[in-house]
């Protein structure tokens, strides 16, 4: 049965404030908990007798049995799933010599968790391992941001800093620093590399005017017919999907 | 100022039921509605002095002034915006010989609204005029279709219909049907047309297998590195995203 303290851990964990204190985020539905069962520690999961019966082996801490209405109070979804896990943050850290050999995505300032979710899912599939957010960047930990991946949170690694010295660090090496703007170059036909850093802006205002002097390549994904009078722009996820999918469509 | 039935008729049009039976919709957001006043009728505006001030000619029905505080009443969004329009719905007719020099987009029950306006923004970037909803396909007048469009609403037309009788007429007149699939070709290297319509299919449960045999290119976006363990699967918008951009790419 879920107490009073249950809930009030649970649902405190809707905070930023909280999450970061505890170092912990929440995950819900089966088929997401299960994945993440098997990458990140489980501190507390909450479930259903029928979600219980269907697991012989079931990793996390404490296991509390609960019923749809108890879930019902713990939930941050519209629909309460059959589980909900309490899961400790990974730490990681990021190398920048990964750069040398492999692409990664820099997130200037992403505000909306769903479009940072949808974007890790992106990352996921088309094997770039790390993301770098922008301090100001929504919350990796957000219910919202967790719920988006469907799981992609177990294999990509999110990483918080400035990223104007890291962009200083990627000139100085030589290590090509791509952006997208509306003057920029038709990214099916200019040149890109298997390796490099990605930099997607923010979803009202773009790549912040201090990093845009450093950007080595500016990108420009074709609206179709070219200069037609259609939408200013695509959603950031979006964008980020094409860049991506551009990238290594060059590589096979 | 803003009466009471006032708020009771536009709060209403939050109801599917209501907007249907009404022809209306609601948007909301000085840029939204701007573009919107363009291309469609409007009703009703309700605004804040600092958003007609700034106008020469607004080209509503009926305009309310009225205060932060009363906007709050009639919002859909968190942070209630300087304007809100009730428009009247278009009414549009589908030709499909439109299909024999053009792309088409078939939705097959997506259920998430941000998804479908989402898609439309797409469409609308890449040049796609016109959007088919199965029946069950989440409604395109639901407030956060419409803001999620950001005004692509304006050009591309959407119409709902059965899609097993028109894939038929499709297959019938030899037009392309495209859709993804985890054991499709390679959409990067496989043949694509500058005509035809490319079906995507519900969020969890891809297209469905009525229209599965009628599909006649079978594609895939390939993850990287191929094989590898990651996402089972990309979020339909950015999956449409992704398609449309390379089908563009090769009329470059």
């Amino acid at each position: 049965m879920l107490s009073k303290n249950n809930i009030k851990y649970i649902t405190a964990l809707s905070m930023k404030k909280r999450r970061d204190a505890e170092r912990l985020f929440v995950a819900e539905g089966e088929k997401l908990v299960d994945e993440l069962l098997e990458h990140f520690q489980c501190e507390l999961l909450v479930a259903t007798d029928d979600y219980l019966s269907g697991k012989t082996v079931v990793r996390s801490n404490t296991i509390i049995k609960a019923n749809a209405e108890e879930l019902k109070k713990i939930t941050q979804l519209k629909t309460p799933a059959s589980v909900i896990g309490v899961f400790k943050q990974p730490e990681y850290t990021f190398e920048p010599d990964v750069l040398d050999t492999n692409l990664v995505i820099a997130l200037d300032d992403i505000q909306d968790p769903g479009n940072l979710g949808t974007i890790i899912r992106i990352a996921d599939w088309f094997g770039i391992n790390n993301i770098i957010c922008s301090p100001h960047s929504a919350d990796v930990y957000n219910s919202k941001t967790i719920q988006a991946t469907m799981g992609a949170i177990a294999r990509v690694r999110t990483h918080y800093m400035e990223l104007t010295p890291l962009l200083q660090h990627c000139k100085k090496k030589n290590i090509p620093l791509y952006g997208t703007f509306l003057d920029g170059k038709n990214i099916y036909t200019d040149t890109l590399t298997p390796n490099g850093l990605i930099i997607m802006g923010n979803e009202g205002k773009g790549i912040s005017t201090e990093l845009q002097p450093l950007i080595s390549h500016r990108l420009f994904i074709p609206n179709f017919p070219i200069n037609a009078k259609t939408s200013e722009s695509l959603n950031v996820a979006v964008a980020t999907a094409i860049t991506c999918s551009e990238f290594r469509r060059r590589m096979f």
